[in-house]
């Protein structure tokens, strides 16, 4: 809808602007990437764009080493020219000094701005800094995403939302700046180190416990040796998994769909991020390796407890929620949870980050919630004290 | 529209998202910004704000000076808790270094990301700047302007992108991001010094030869003294110097609510500006003062030439703009026109911009126009060669 009201009073003149610029963006699943009738990864910006074989391609570092020559051989079978910048993994590279840095390498490669998507290769950190390079190229350029973690399949790399770290606060600038295209090529999961499959697994815990009914639950209940059949997770592969896959993918989109801007804060894909972000970065200034996915999984501990003390949830699908993370080698606590004054600063964090109000979202049923808005320090500790005295 | 599409065929999932954010905002015209009464300059984010009386402010470190007490009076007179941030004037500061230090210090602010629009007060360079700021912090915080030049006015100030300078290339860097409501104040225009209008005359002259009919352009032929009636251009003052800002706001607004994303690259309103970017660049190079405006209106004289040599627009028609012009104090030549190396690049720098091809707005009558995309280097030569003869 576009239109322009104007009023005028004897003094004044008011005029009204209001656009919807439409996006549009895909999340394809795919048995394979390098078939040589899969477009996915050099399809063109625009229905008119004569240019589309020059491309500027963004990969994280480890990722090179492991597909990189696939993805050259690919790119060169088909006669595109391209520049292959790699990104350094880690949550530390997620600066504005990193976008500054590959905004020049792309403009000095120059990519015509509507009709030359940037390639994305990665996983949550490339997704995020590259994101963020193509929301600021000439104010937008598109860009199309190969997830290669799993973390990157089911939730960072079909986001929106795009953000680097600044003074010390996690994701703290961006832009919601959806790409192009998202292709997922499950059969990547089985280049993956079984710890990174379990902090993705986090992720889908989270969509399990608060959002998706009984179903995905009790999949990842029944289910044995899930990272294996993860492992043969393609459409012609494991069902299971690949039910996993596809019910993880669709709880995150149904989220984005109803709310893409989070114009409402009210969100349940923030179940178990109140407070996680700050043990990370606590974690980060000490120097020791902390995944996102080890502190979300905390957080789903602390606050599934949390809703248990305030008779909101069950003691028996508390335990269920347990012993499934348990099975999941998903832990349920961690020496940062005591640290106290850490908690105080990321809770209030948040609070300020959903303009002051709390929005946490709390299980009430399996694979349902409700928000809370007056959670206390000391009432976070005694839940952190209930599981350090289980743990 | 919100959806989701899944599509399934026997190897593959394919989900289709789709939706329209909505973005509104309003350009107001205030015959005095410190009414008591009127709240533009600490207009809540949302209709929720409990905590508006908190604003982090830039603004222009000259207009600091005129209006920084008044500005400082009105926000204490009204309980609102803030903290100023001047902005220096000048092209070399729309950099991404300033953009990262001013979001330091509005994260220090702690600023409630949807409640608490930025106040932004200056003229182009400060609108760049700030939105810039305003759409990273927190991927995407409101902000409301006030333009305190008339170009701000009638152009940067109410304009969706916002852009810094990068790798020596102007605006290349940046985001589409309206502010909430701009408040523009005529009254200003009487504290600008006589430079100041004739820049931003340029951008009406623009919009008068291409855009806005005859009407725009007769008044700007028939009326004298336009500089000081604009210092009187409040809508109980000067009725023609109001009329001239409506018709260039109007002018404005009507091409970008069309095509606000610019999902056309055919512009009205980039109507000289393919090559006058690269004037002005090169003359920061030097060291030497060049301002916008100045190489837009050489650049109005370039086309304006261009398109008579070609018959497309008349050589009565053509003196007539000359005439007006030259009245307005507009420059229709000047040295940096002879650099036919920077003149290339820009142009063949345009037309990467806009995915390949030239989208080149020149006059047909007067008010109306025509895209051209095939000019060459030599053409646009042989014209200035003409304008070089009549300097």
């Amino acid at each position: 809808m576009r239109e322009v009201t104007e009023v005028h009073d004897q003094y004044e003149s008011v005029f009204d602007m209001r656009y919807a610029p439409e996006q549009r963006y895909q999340v394809r699943v795919r048995s394979d990437l390098f078939n040589p009738d899969c477009w996915d990864l050099w399809e063109p910006g625009t229905k008119q764009a004569d240019h589309r074989r020059h491309r500027f391609v963004l990969i994280d570092e480890h990722v090179d080493r492991i597909i990189g020559d696939g993805i050259r051989a690919h790119l060169t079978a088909h006669d595109i020219t391209y520049e292959i910048e790699t990104i350094p993994s880690g949550e530390e590279h997620k600066t504005l000094e990193t976008v500054g840095y590959l905004l020049s390498r792309a403009m000095k490669f120059q990519l015509l701005r509507r009709a030359e998507p940037i390639i994305v290769i990665g996983g949550g950190v490339t997704c995020d800094i590259a994101g963020v390079v193509a929301s600021l190229l000439s104010k937008g350029t598109p860009y199309v995403v190969v997830p290669t973690t799993w973390v990157g399949m089911i939730d960072a790399g079909i986001a929106i939302k795009r953000a680097v770290n600044h003074e010390g606060k996690k994701n703290a600038i961006g832009a919601y700046h959806p790409a192009r295209a998202v292709t997922i090529v499950p059969s990547l999961l089985a280049t993956l180190p079984r710890d990174e499959l379990r902090w993705g697994m986090a992720e889908v815990m989270k969509i399990a416990v608060i959002q998706d009914g009984p179903r995905l639950f009790e999949i990842l209940e029944s289910v044995d040796n899930l990272y294996d059949r993860l492992q043969h997770a393609t459409p012609d592969g494991d069902p299971i998994a690949y039910e996993v896959l596809v019910r993880a993918l669709r709880g995150m989109l149904s989220a984005l769909r109803s709310n893409p801007h989070e114009d409402s804060l009210r969100r349940w894909v923030d179940f178990a991020h109140a407070v996680s972000g700050g043990w990370e970065l606590a974690a980060l200034a000490e120097g020791r390796h902390f995944p996102h996915g080890q502190a979300v999984s905390c957080e789903i501990a602390l606050m599934v407890q949390l809703a248990c003390q305030r008779g909101e949830f069950g003691p028996e699908d508390r335990d269920r929620v347990f012993t499934v993370m348990d099975s999941l080698e998903l832990p349920t606590w961690d020496p940062l949870m005591l640290d106290y004054e850490t908690l105080a600063k990321s809770l209030a964090g948040t609070a300020r980050h959903r303009d002051g109000k709390q929005h946490l979202p709390i299980p009430q049923t399996i694979g349902s919630g409700m928000f809370l808005e007056d959670v206390t320090v000391p009432e976070l500790r005694s839940s952190i004290e209930a599981l350090t005295a289980a743990a």
